[in-house]
């Protein structure tokens, strides 16, 4: 039996429309987003892709998302599981710094290093910044885990635990799942997916608001590489995530 | 510890504008319902009443509802769970028909019963009617349980069980519980609750889209009457929901 699996990107957010780094701060989708993410749920009901179930992490730009999505494609009433362990890579001392003027402070290399290195976290966010999450009571759970900065690396090393205990078996149940995430953890997810290598994750670009569909064999691993619902505007908009900050 | 639960009617839905009965047939908020939704959240923000967890049926009304009011209570990360037992009544035979031409055509007497009657179901539907739920997905696991019809005895049957094994243990365990719901599944819950009796609960009517709250002790019993965070619209709307089909 193939299982199908659809992961979506969050729509525009507040911050990625002003051009800042957002990792775990919990901002809003802009109205742009919103409208993204119902186009999502039109895609899904057009190919009759249906979700069963609904995964999503704790940040409201990927549950708003979600929740537009399957208003739009007439699946509210599935069942939701919520996990910090799919939120946007944490950006450290980089959240509420705007990408131009990061690139501008510290160069190309560094900041493309800080972007897509996988085991280069940028400097860890102090627990007294206004943009930290330490007080956040939707982390009350998870005691010492809180990190304070993320590289891909990190990310997967927290993801995949999750999409093992929790996701896979969803799918091995013959359900269809929408995994509703950010960026990075979609990076890392892909990057674990389709076994792609260390270098060369840095080159991939997931656009917002573009369901993009696996089907799994019975290992879990895909029959094929992912593909977009709607491939010319998912390659329009990977090409403007590479070049955020330019 | 007191406990605090709050429920909350859904908003205006496309059919309570046509006034028509609705039951389990899936319509939609209006915009008047998204934004009294809206409202809800901002009650309970500005009351500091803030939800660890969200109950609600598998109606894309009550939904919508839910997640609207999250949103703007600024809580969509908290975990929810979603459940049949829930749904609003199950009004048979009534479901798609216009109130005010029930009302004309049976009679006050009759349309009373069916609305209010503690333990007196309207007409079971046909299961090929357009109205009938018996095919709908969101319904594959209940099994035999499907009702054709329902008094509100049958749903205080159906509710309480679940109110007992899901509901009270999140409360005894200290969380704020939100319960977004119907007219009429409020309404058992409430009946349940206060141990009001079965003659008294055909003179309750609750508003939609008002923040009902209950503070309950330590064995699960309210500590005084429901309290609506906006007492002066919550009467108007109780006045307007007797008033329907008139």
């Amino acid at each position: 039996m193939t299982k199908k699996l659809i992961l979506l990107r969050h729509g525009q957010s507040e911050w990625n429309e002003k051009n800042l780094f957002t990792g775990w701060y919990d901002v809003r989708l802009t109205e742009k987003g919103q409208s993204e993410a119902v186009r999502a749920g039109q895609l899904l009901a057009e190919a009759d892709l249906l979700p069963d179930v609904v995964f999503t992490s704790l940040l409201s730009r990927a549950i708003m998302t979600a929740n537009r999505a399957l208003e739009s494609a007439d699946r509210l009433w599935i069942p939701v599981h919520r996990s910090w362990r799919l939120n946007e890579r944490h950006y450290g001392a980089l959240q509420g710094k705007d990408k131009a003027q990061t690139l501008a402070e510290f160069g190309e290399e560094q900041f493309m290093l800080w972007r897509r290195s996988f085991d280069t976290p940028p400097p860890a966010l102090a627990d007294d910044s206004e943009f930290s999450q330490v007080n956040d009571p939707r982390y009350a759970d998870m005691d010492g885990e809180m990190p304070r900065t993320e590289c891909l690396k990190d990310v997967i090393a927290r993801l995949v635990p999750y999409w093992e205990g929790e996701i896979l078996p969803q799918l091995n149940s013959g359900k269809t799942v929408l995994v509703t995430a950010h960026g990075n953890s979609l990076r890392a997810l892909v990057k674990h997916l389709e076994g792609i290598s260390d270098e060369d994750i840095a080159q991939l670009n997931i656009p917002t608001g573009m369901p993009l569909v696996y089907e799994l064999d019975d290992n879990g691993k895909p029959t094929g590489p992912g593909r977009y619902l709607d491939p010319e505007a998912a390659a329009a908009g990977a090409a403007a995530v590479a070049s955020q900050g330019k």
